[in-house]
């Protein structure tokens, strides 16, 4: 697991003198101090992260990673696992939420397949990443080997090079496709968290009481079966994750090791960041959580990793929906940062410093 | 009050039928039924509003209202009324965080002089609508006649008339500046709800504890010495209101009166549209919530009102920054109605009919 363990220690604290530089020129800025709420330590951090204070986030990019899941066997989802490749398709021809909410922001959106249980043709203008078709049937057994588990990192990590060597890229996003992958995301979150699974687990695309009593009974026995062990996030991903949210957490320390802020979507994006940063804690630097969902277990996905969520939507439908909105906040922040004038530039009395 | 009678009678209720064709065609989209939250309801809203399923919020403009305030005598604010008129030419400037959050959403902003306390220059670039150079103190009687809060609403009226006159105006956001104005914005849901002072008053622009509790000994007194009538919205907006907050509220009555979904900002926007809404509940259909903002009483007013507020990023500043962002939302779900596509049009199966 060279590109992993290399790319984890080339990550880098960002510029901790930028950041007291930001927050000076936003104490200067000539309204109340603190009045931009989140905007203000949001834009300092991104002002550490690029080393200056007037920083263009023009070129985002939301990178949706897609793969199915043997679990879906279990009757875990309303859909079935072929709409995970037909949405492939969808995104590719610009018609599903998150083509629609990218262009909103000015963000490209990139499709990845790491492990559809479909043959894509070569030509399809997606990254063509497949560690495997479909993972295995956790609540039986490991979804992957811990190669695969790896494999599915290193091509997040492959992905962000690919893009970084296309030209610029100032702001990632992640966003997932994969039926029945909100099963294996709360699976993650139990291994680390060794919380009630009824406690994490949600309605996904919308199971009744019954379906969400059987949901939580299956990650039950995934973890009973496998029992992955928390201090080892590659177990805990081989275990009962998913080829997609390896290449999640791949995307976070591909950008962190890059110097590139990036920003996590709902639950499946979020398990991705939080196997990345259990596995490389500096990769936090560089996370920004995009939103909160209605499914259950993300809050404790945020406490773990230690960061809020910009927005509380109420979505719950991944692709990476929730993260492109937030793009626009963080790209707001840069503004905010850069352009607000300070009491000195306007010439107003400072009540900030009385 | 004629003017502000006929357009409180010329108020219609939004397209009920456009509503109903926009829910079922979301639920038709290629995802999870309601899996975009918060952004299905306001994108039927805007529908319903526009009488059609493609809306395009092209032209926005934020209008931020000014005004002086006699209550500022009282010490309830760190910044000195000056700032008032300072702050106007700011916005003119292009410097002020209004300024540039605007831009970052492509908002124009036009600022109003309700009642400064300043003679600006004839050809200032604002809308010239004085009403009275600062409201009188009203801890010690009321803050402007009856004939004074009426003229404030009317010329909130006048400026939607005017922005119509010059071009289509499909978004209109409203925002406030004026020294004490939360002193003024508490004392009006006070008055309204009836709840303690203390917990209807916050900080405003940063006060300590002992300037806190000062805040609200002034406003009891005001509230004492005034007696304003809940059951009378002009009366309360003359005897604790202010000229902006009027204006503020002519602005939401004028938009209904035409039409147009109105966002509205902080504390002091949302004691506009308060009155406004008690004045005249049928222009409820018309007001969106830009944020909750960290004064403690605005979601007191939100509950009065009975809308959600959009966003929740601790802002406490005005000038209509939290509407600003809110309007990227706004124009967010219009295109996530009429650009996501249905399963039918992409060829899925649809799992939301199971």
């Amino acid at each position: 697991m060279s590109l992993l363990n290399d790319r984890i220690k080339a990550i880098t604290a960002p510029d901790q003198k930028m950041a007291a530089a930001a927050l000076e020129r936003l104490r200067n800025q000539a309204r109340p101090a603190g009045s931009l709420g989140v905007m203000e330590p949001l834009s300092a951090r991104l002002a550490s992260i690029a080393g200056k204070m007037d920083v263009h986030l023009d070129s985002k990019v939301i990178v949706t990673c897609a793969a199915d899941h043997g679990v879906v066997a279990e009757g875990v989802s309303r859909f079935p696992k072929e709409v995970t490749a037909q949405m492939v398709y969808n995104f590719v021809n610009g018609g599903a939420a998150i083509s629609i909410l990218a262009r909103h922001v000015g963000a490209a959106v990139r499709v990845a397949d790491i492990g559809v249980d479909h043959d894509f043709e070569p030509e399809l203008p997606i990254f063509h990443k497949k560690v495997g078709k479909s993972t295995a049937n956790f609540s039986r057994g490991p979804a992957m080997s811990r190669e695969e588990a790896v494999a599915s990192m290193e091509e997040g990590i492959a992905i962000v090079d690919e893009l970084v060597a296309e030209g610029p890229l100032h702001l990632l996003g992640t966003g997932d496709m994969g039926i029945a992958n909100t099963t294996a995301s709360s699976a993650v979150i139990a291994a680390f968290s060794g919380l009630p699974i009824s406690s994490l687990t949600g309605r996904g695309t919308g199971l009744d009481d019954e379906g969400l009593a059987h949901k939580i009974r299956v990650i039950e026995k995934g973890l009973a079966v496998n029992r992955p062990n928390p201090g080892d996030p590659i177990d805990v991903l081989a275990k009962v994750g998913g080829f997609e949210i390896g290449a999640l957490g791949g995307l976070v320390i591909g950008a962190a090791s890059h110097n590139i802020p990036v920003v996590c979507d709902g639950l499946i994006s979020t398990a991705g960041a939080l196997i990345a940063c259990e596995l490389a804690p500096a990769a936090k630097a560089y996370l920004f959580a995009g939103h909160r969902s209605r499914e259950i277990g993300h809050k404790f996905m945020h406490q773990r990793l230690g960061i809020d969520p910009l927005l509380d939507l109420d979505f719950r439908l991944g692709e990476g929906t929730g993260a492109a909105l937030a793009m626009s906040l963080l790209e707001c922040a840069t503004r905010v940062l850069a352009d607000i004038k300070t009491f000195e530039e306007v010439g107003i009395v400072d009540a900030n410093r009385n």
